[in-house]
């Protein structure tokens, strides 16, 4: 990670952009003209327009199971062409590239952010440069260059902070741990923001939205079908489930909903 | 095919993962990791959740077209977790990893199994294991390394046999031949399971969910828009569609829906 | 581009199949069998189905960002299997493959074109050829037959036409310029045919559908979260949005709709 010089293993892509438009194509299209050799690898581009939050957590979950010396482009870019600043993060697994909204904050922290560059060089972007589209015309050349060799300190100056996302942290008090539901997935399993290193010693019950789902299960089929199940996910969180069925369908709740662990 | 040793062309996958969730990137994460020099290709990550024959079905139609010593890996796994088996099978034309509940059974079976292996060796699987994600934390990472060359036999012990899925067969009795829509397509045209090598000899006309269609069309085009058409698809499997419409909206009906070919 | 020989540096694919269905990754599958050397790059598979003209204007605004020999393969295709042609058409700055139906002319066209192929040699189709589907049978094989070197007079003769679609064009009065939605993206962002260099000189106002939208802002920031804006995106063109929402929904209106820019 020496401040570049080498070709990056590959580049991955997080996005809100959708993949009926051409927007994720053109940005391959230009990682592909100015980093021929370079793979790229999408993470997802089903984050809802605009939820920066959601990126954030999703590049976190997905980025420590990429190679060392990867390049991770996120674009949740709300504030596109506007006076947001663009980065390029240096860590200690890999690279982070996109606005500075928090988008990246998340996935860079927990990676160990070794230095911050805000992306000014408009040698490195397309020309001419659009104010609605970055992905294109800074984020995805930018990231070509880098994972071709050129070093970070090329794109600007370095930069000591960098913007952070409001991420609800689970309280625990007298009557046990209380958090939220963080994410929702595509199969409606709720994904809380209570991690298994936090859970009550000894015996405890889950409910969500006032909803008592019980103790922790191993698996999903640790229940029958169509029934309520609380594990740990592979994220390391807890999760409400339902086995073979849609928990945000069953529970009627979804981001913000709280979650209780009570000693039983 | 004689056992790995070499370098496989490529790996695809095959889940009920969707594309807005993280999970299909991670395990392209863990598998350019182990496998840097792997291309990896989607076939379909929009298998209804927990629809296992639907996957099936869907493995057993694109695999034929991969190149030969392609891996394919499927994850429909509802029972992910539990005592249900991990199998990597060999066969006359490349390798099937996923889960022992089918999901691999019909592209395997028809493809020559050679060798069914139970994945047992954890030193492949990525530490610890989680009991909800075995795509991220088994399959990929075997997937990985049976591409970069490691025998089959590394992984665990032979089995003599698979789970099979219950695929529905038609019948041809003294009235014509009745099957049934196996599967809906992304156009709404209806997939029977009626092969063209079981259509009756001479003129016969076909109806679906009581509502004639008629003879077997060449080409969409061969009705006016809007018209219902039977005819032979791509998968050699008659097919009931509606010209530049939707065949699933016009007839209200979908997977079970009774098929008739009645000689006229 | 002097009539092949070289490798193409890659494929793309436009489509209006989905993701969930096999068809895309049987054509990866095929491209990779005959092709191995070619990576393949997905401009967009959500194209609604048979809409030839949204399948040339995504195509059209996507190749340019391509490197320089590319093979962009495009199937929109409701006439398969009828008597409508299949070419390959060669351009300045790289290939078009697909049906004859104007879902290639306008990037063709756009590239400048140098020969039109219609694709007859059934050498490099596979074999049978279904009536069904022409992008495995006939234009995946075509791609890689071209991506590998083959010449495209390789392919059949040429031709001196190809056909066109009716694309609406933006009309200049007394009273302002008046055009019309064309292409609606995934944030609902509505996508006008006025390009910036038709705009009236001096101050104007757009209005869209009989709504007054005000006049071009340079970015979605530049007004508050929730309002309305006018201005120039990615393409070029004017578009009007809802900042941090969705104008499809908040004006009811889509392609087709009419946009007005009258000077103020």
């Amino acid at each position: 990670m020496g401040g570049g010089g080498g070709v990056a293993p590959l580049i991955t892509l997080t996005t809100d952009f959708g993949l009926s438009d051409p927007f994720v194509g053109i940005m391959k299209g230009v990682i592909a003209t100015r980093a021929p050799q370079v793979p790229v690898v999408d993470v997802s581009h089903g984050i809802p327009p605009q939820a920066i939050v959601v990126g954030a957590f999703v590049l976190q979950q997905a980025a420590p199971y990429f190679p060392r010396g990867t390049v991770h482009v996120a674009v949740v870019d709300p504030g596109v062409g506007s006076e947001r600043r663009a980065l390029c993060i240096e860590t200690k697994a890999g690279y982070f590239i996109g606005p500075d909204n928090g988008v990246l904050a998340l996935a860079a922290e927990a990676a160990g952010i070794r230095r911050i560059v805000e992306l000014t060089a408009e040698r490195f972007f397309l020309s001419p440069r659009s104010s609605t589209f970055h992905g294109r015309d800074v984020f995805a050349p930018v990231a070509a260059a880098l994972a071709s060799g050129t070093p970070p300190g090329d794109f600007g100056a370095e930069r000591g902070e960098l913007v952070r996302v409001p991420m609800p942290v689970p309280v625990t008090d007298a009557t046990g741990v209380h958090g939220e539901v963080l994410y929702v997935d595509h199969f409606g399993n709720l994904i809380s923001n209570v991690p298994a290193a936090l859970f009550p010693r000894g015996p405890f019950v889950v409910s969500v939205a006032g909803v008592r789902i019980g103790p922790v299960s191993q698996t999903y089929a640790a229940v029958p079908p169509g029934a309520l199940v609380a594990l740990v996910d592979s994220f390391g969180l807890l999760e409400i489930a339902v086995r073979d069925g849609c928990a945000h369908d069953a529970l009627a709740c979804g981001a913000g909903a709280p979650v209780a662990l009570i000693p039983s």
